[in-house]
């Protein structure tokens, strides 16, 4: 998928007018047809995929990983700047993003959608077209869902499958003190993304200066609209033979998600605001929005980076790998610490961004 | 679960008033914690349940059943006489029939909710009472979900797991000619029940009469608000030593699923119609109402019994089963076809219920 689609993300109504199939006019089980039959099947496990009641699995890992998510439109996207392909795709790299916080990999996903009549045959199309993109980039069987009317817009919800086994799965739980805080790349840029694509909208509507150009702010934005699971860093783990006492991924922000593993691992965490890993492009933006960079590290969430811990003799292992920034440590207090860049210690407040704050 | 409140549907909107705590007031976290600390896990599968990025099941059986399902308010449900009890019943029961449909045993379940701010925290303790009723009932652990807030209504989505063996699983692709043709039950009353709860809607709405006696529609009421999957059937099918070559379970109405079998299995069937199990309370509902039994049996869905094709030879070992209905066979024409009580021969249309229709 070409990232071109972000840039134009503003011209999304024209597009729309160009071609509008109503759904009632082609029925469930045709649009079923229609949006599943570019799918392929390429896990072995998969036994079934859609067509019956069903799917069914068979010769199994040891261990099996699930989860599930929910993305609302007017809550988790709003269709005006989110490209319905990109939407598709991030639906599907979100969930994969949960089984790579696992220490595990993914294989199969079930995917359903809830739609107005607002959404045409065309528009799920190319939301189906996102969720094969994501299939087909991390080799993972589509194999069941369902499909809905909705009475007010756009609704996936989906269900990830990863395998395992009991020596590689990783909890929130087994962090110690002493362990080294790791997290697997550069925080805050979706949140700036949104931030961006938030401001323009505004302008869009109120003074309609036609298509903006984005091109200055494409990192941020690609961070928000298409974000990629780390499955990289799995991989690299096991290649390295390093595992993790704990892994979070940071879907809600740093400080939420340290504060996940301080509570679930029974410890405290000291993380230096200097270590913090912020893209130089990041801070422009943040500077330009007027934002506080270390705030949107902290609490934008929808990073998508695995934040991890490991133990204190692995530094050496943990520090050959590029993208692997240590930020901190784990401490016996149980408090969750940032030391900033004047050298004081602050507590962190869990910020997360929490759903029900906006209803 | 008591029936009583199928009884008391229509003074839902009175009952509201009573304590209205917004689900804002609690945040997404607490409100999880409120609703899931009641559920218990029982499945020794079961190694991590909610409360990680992901579940982990683990010592799995040979064949692993997965099928997921979306319930929409105003599409699937109407809150004005569907009791929350019910409705989160109901959203993880007509999910173990998928199962079942496999001859399979449910095991695990994932609850997606998304509420608008007309829901209270009670009203979603309500839903997962139900949900944890259906949960013990059927001895199913919950092992994840989300939670986010909603732009317009609730939509329930559910995410089932089940265990296998190459020896059971029955799809709907293993029906042969000559094949008997099998129903678990009665059909049509689910049907009827929403007709007669849509009639009680528009005249409260219009007359206000205060809360109707339905005692009389109890059986057809009960079926559309409360149905329960026929997990004994599985059982007893096991137990008789009974393998079904092919299977689904009756959703969107017989007519449909007789499609889907024929279909699937590339063959036809033919259903006599003085045989379609139709129980006496619903014939006296369905003259009430000026409709056509057969029609609501054929079209109406919602029944959640199971259809089934065994072997002929099969003959005395089925028929002692007390609740079984022999209704047809399987053809080799391709056709499904129906033997009317005039005794012509007529080919059903599958008119099922299509979401899409209604938008």
């Amino acid at each position: 998928m070409s990232n071109k689609a972000i840039f134009t993300v503003f011209i999304y109504c024209k597009m729309k007018k160009t071609k509008f199939t109503p759904i009632s006019e082609l029925g469930e089980h045709n649009l079923i047809s229609k949006i599943t039959s570019p799918f392929q099947l390429t896990q072995i496990t998969t036994k079934v995929g859609i067509g019956d009641d069903s799917a069914v699995l068979s010769d199994l890992n040891e261990e099996l990983i699930i989860s599930t998510d929910v993305l609302v439109e007017g809550v988790h996207f709003d269709p005006m700047y989110t490209p319905l392909k990109h939407l598709g795709y991030k639906s599907v790299v979100v969930n994969i993003s949960d089984v790579c916080a696992m220490n595990a990999v993914a294989t199969h996903v079930l995917v359903s959608i809830s739609i107005s009549n607002k959404y045409s045959v065309e528009m799920i199309k190319e939301i189906y077209e996102g969720i094969n993109q994501a299939c087909k980039n991390y080799n993972i069987d589509l194999i069941g869902g369902d499909t809905s009317s909705s009475m007010s817009g756009l609704i996936i919800s989906v269900t990830i499958i990863g395998k395992s086994t009991n020596e590689f799965t990783t909890y929130r739980s087994g962090a110690k003190p002493n362990d080294l805080l790791m997290v697997s790349g550069d925080l805050g840029a979706a949140y700036l993304g949104l931030q961006i694509l938030e401001r323009e909208k505004g302008i869009f509507e109120t003074q309609d200066l036609g298509q903006p150009d984005l091109t200055k702010y494409s990192y941020v934005l690609e961070r928000q609209l298409k974000p990629e699971p780390r499955t990289d860093v799995i991989r690299l783990l096991r290649e390295k033979k390093i595992k993790p006492t704990s892994m979070i991924d940071i879907s809600d922000g740093l400080a939420s998600e340290l504060h996940h593993i301080s509570k679930c691992s029974s410890i405290g965490v000291k993380v230096f605001e200097e270590r913090i890993p912020i893209k130089n492009t990041s801070r422009l933006v943040a500077d330009e929005l007027n934002l506080n960079p270390t705030s949107c590290a902290l609490n934008g969430g929808e990073d998508y980076e695995l934040l991890f811990t490991v133990p204190l003799e692995l530094h050496d292992e943990v520090r050959e790998i590029p993208s692997f920034v240590e930020i901190g440590h784990v401490t016996s207090t149980g408090l969750v610490e940032m030391v900033t860049t004047t050298n004081s210690v602050v507590n962190l407040p869990p910020n997360s961004w929490d759903t029900f704050k906006h209803i």
